[in-house]
């Protein structure tokens, strides 16, 4: 990832922030502004990829080896000269780019003027961010965030080569299991108890009640630990109301 | 779109930034920290969503006409109690919800701690942004941007439902629609005193009880139809419970 002339530390230590939630570690630098650079790089608790970022003069030299340049920025105002990409379009040219060997690099310009038309023109495409036409302009660790994340999440190895970790957090859900008719026809059972001990409707109405209960408890489709729980306090009500 | 206790005047303008960026402008605000939130109300050229959002005491007043409540966090530290979705899946949850009628929200908590337990409870699901093992944990603004982006780009109409469809789409409700908040706190309020009247639970497990019947409801997720009737119910028991 590229950021050319930033100035406010704060954003980039928070571009260098999002990098690190979305598993990046490569930044390159170009000519940031020499004081505010020193303080971003030297705030304490300064992210390592900060430290580490590499520090060029100019755009030409940051994307020497790559293939494939990313330029984003605001197209309200400017013309674009080359290719435009929506961002959710941009997952799938970086994946071939990467499959067939090339590099890539996402460019970010100053927060104040964007890339300039020399920055735009070391860029193969430019990527828009589909932003309100209000509100067009993003904040640049905001703007930083939203592409690494829609990068990091729509390509397979990161965005850097390096494998993503499996997440093993989808197994939780499937730890527990949707009641069974069983479970549920003896929840069934127990309520219906409690309707009649509670006088909840007429003689006449228990077969539609009972009827209802069953499309009820199937709508919502507890698991078995519902089931015990809403079970248990069913039978507790049960015997207060026959005490 | 929610924010629960926010702390610092710039990540509020940033969430303000991003959601004028998306497109969206209703903002709630719960419990913020009264003199950083005159600031940032009051900041030369704050965001119109800030000067107009609406401030709560708690995150339930804030969600009340939902039916649909994203909650947003990390879950390395803690074990998610709710139906736990990936970012990328959740524009599609959101779009079925909207379709038939319903309300969404997405809660984001205070820079520090996230939301509490209390604060996850009121959600339906917990979104998991895919970050790297590394550095899980994003900064708030950025957070709030990348969710955002990814709701706005995969949803069609507006993220926050059609207010323009408000009188006809009560008649829906009336038929067919998921629970809102409100609705559940009502039922969870009635079935917490027929626990008591039926002596449930010890004392010392109330505070527990409450919290998981919250989840159970929001995993249960009835309709309005079903919580009036189950309302009935319990209403009923605990009449005669009292008598």
């Amino acid at each position: 990832m590229v950021l050319v002339s930033p100035r406010n530390p704060l954003n980039m230590g928070a571009a260098a922030r999002a990098m690190a939630n979305f598993g990046l570690s490569r930044l390159k630098v170009v000519a940031p502004f020499a004081p505010n650079w020193r303080e971003a790089e030297s705030a304490v608790g300064a992210p390592e990829i900060l430290t580490e970022a590499t520090v060029t003069e100019t755009l030409a030299d940051a994307v020497r080896d790559c293939s494939l340049v990313a330029g984003t920025g605001t197209l309200t105002f400017r013309k674009p000269e080359q290719r435009v990409v929506r961002l959710p379009d941009l997952p799938a040219l970086v994946d071939d780019e990467l499959k067939s060997g090339g590099r890539f690099a996402i460019v970010f310009g100053s927060e104040k003027h964007g890339l300039t038309r020399e920055d735009l023109s070391l860029c193969h495409v430019l990527v828009e961010i589909p932003t309100d036409a209000g509100q067009p302009s993003m904040n640049l660790g905001q703007a930083v965030a939203v592409c690494l994340y829609e990068l990091a999440t729509h390509i397979s190895p990161s965005v850097e080569g390096q494998p993503e970790k499996e997440s093993s957090r989808a197994l939780i859900d499937a730890v527990s299991h949707v009641a069974s008719s069983g479970s549920l026809e003896l929840l069934a059972g127990v309520v219906e108890h409690v309707m009649e001990a509670a006088n909840y409707s007429p003689e006449g109405m228990r077969e539609a009640n009972r009827h209802d209960m069953r499309l009820l408890l199937r709508r919502l489709a507890p698991k078995e630990e519902d089931v015990r729980r809403i079970l248990g306090l069913f039978r507790r009500i049960l015997w207060r109301l026959n005490r």
